[in-house]
């Protein structure tokens, strides 16, 4: 630590695990001392809006002093961080509730987590909350999805399998996809998207069905079908559904954006659901 | 960037995406044309050795000036960073050269990759150079081993498909995985794993099939079966294996590890195969 020209510099080693509780133990006890004041935050994730359209929404707000408002703009997710600076917790939350407040009525189902909760887990509660149960199917995201659903320890309760069907063959034997589908609209279409989500909960014999076949590139694209095109289907009991996104960026990322989507897809289906009932 | 008492502070943004680029157009060159010398890395990749084993085994290496050998452990993995200071590329690669084989003799087959090179293309080469296809059945981890292996391009040309079976049902439907097994043994025991790893390979069509089965916690877990007990399997055309772990950390850690584990053990069998033929 250094202090010049009245600015004080702190340098921590990179490593989270060493960086993270050297912050919390020895930098922010510091730097509260040395203010006076408390630092409270807190965090608002949104998908479905873009950046720049999420931050016009909400541009009064974003010059606001204290609270402060931060957005942070991440593949294909807007997250609003409110900072309110005071003299005691308190008063920082009664800062922060005027605002929070605002952001829950402009953005509403576009919120999916607040804070420290992941995409994942919100869908996993929201299965475990209704007692629904789910299969995956994949093709671009390849076990990313199913994956990134048994990050939650609760899933073993609703996620009765996941099928990567990488291959056409792969396709037809596991999900029932028909061969005709394949031919006349191929893989990446979202005839096939359905058939596979619909395919998955059938042979699983679960509640609901969720699919991703895309294009994740580098190559594979056509002009008809680009590098980036993916479908995601959502089958709901009997319900049928699916979306089609254009993604751009390397193939790492098309498939984490992907994944992502599809999780927020099924959320908002799953929301819309319990309302209608 | 600020110098105090001959020390020299850089403070770069935290984002990889933000920090790389500068550090390489402006950080790197700067340093280079302060000192007047090349700095020239080679990073060799080992698992299957534990972090002080490894480095007792290059103990006289480690002590040495120039180049400087740093090792690097990371979950279930050990990196060792060959780095030397010369006036040129040239003379700074005839440094590092004889150190370099001295590692290549002294772990072997241990090496998984070097540099850049990742685990899961590491697999992915040997399995597109051999021709062999693979399927690949997946229980705590989820889907994380098919989507480490989707990550490498090329992989649709031998991957044939992923199978994540959650539940017992699915293990026996999707897998055949015999009832009798399971009631014996139990899901999580290494004749599961081996009947998983046949059963998707049969399934499927593959030459190759590899799984995983185990306990990732927090709970699930009972005295003759810990958290962190996951078993690996591999069959390889009528040739089977397994591997038992015993895994400690989070569910998290146990996951990505029980990943790298079952990818590293596929690729030194496939090794070994290929030094059998």
């Amino acid at each position: 630590m250094c202090e010049v020209d009245d600015k004080i510099y702190i340098l921590l080693p990179g490593p989270p695990m060493e960086l993270e509780p050297m912050f919390e133990k020895y930098v922010f006890p510091y730097l509260k001392e040395k203010s006076g004041y408390v630092i409270v935050s807190k965090t608002l994730k949104i998908m479905g809006i873009g950046e720049s359209q999420a931050e016009e929404m909400v541009l009064d707000l974003i010059n606001s002093k204290n609270p402060t408002v931060a957005p942070y703009a991440k593949n294909g997710e807007v997250h609003f961080r409110i900072t309110a600076k005071a003299k005691s917790e308190e008063e920082a939350q009664n800062l922060i509730k005027p605002v929070y407040e605002r952001f829950k009525d402009i953005f509403g189902i576009n919120i999916y987590a607040e804070d420290d909760e992941t995409l994942e887990e919100a869908v996993a509660k929201l299965l475990i909350n209704k007692n629904l149960t789910i299969a995956v199917a994949e093709s671009c995201t390849g076990g990313l999805v199913c994956a990134k659903l048994v990050n939650y320890p609760g899933i073993s309760k609703v996620l009765l399998e996941g099928v990567v069907t990488y291959s056409n063959d792969a396709k037809q034997r596991r999900l029932s996809v028909s061969e005709e589908t394949l031919k006349q609209h191929g893989a990446v279409s979202y005839q096939t998207a359905i058939e596979m989500a619909e395919g998955v909960a059938k042979t699983s014999g679960a509640d609901i069905g969720i699919s991703t076949t895309g294009i994740a590139g580098p190559s594979g694209g056509t002009s008809k079908k680009p590098v980036g095109l993916v479908y995601l289907g959502v089958y709901i009991k009997g319900y049928k559904t699916f979306k089609e996104l254009k993604l751009t960026g390397d193939r790492q990322k098309i498939r984490d954006r992907a994944t992502k989507e599809l999780l927020d897809f099924l959320r908002r289906e799953l929301i819309v659901e319990m309302i209608g009932k």
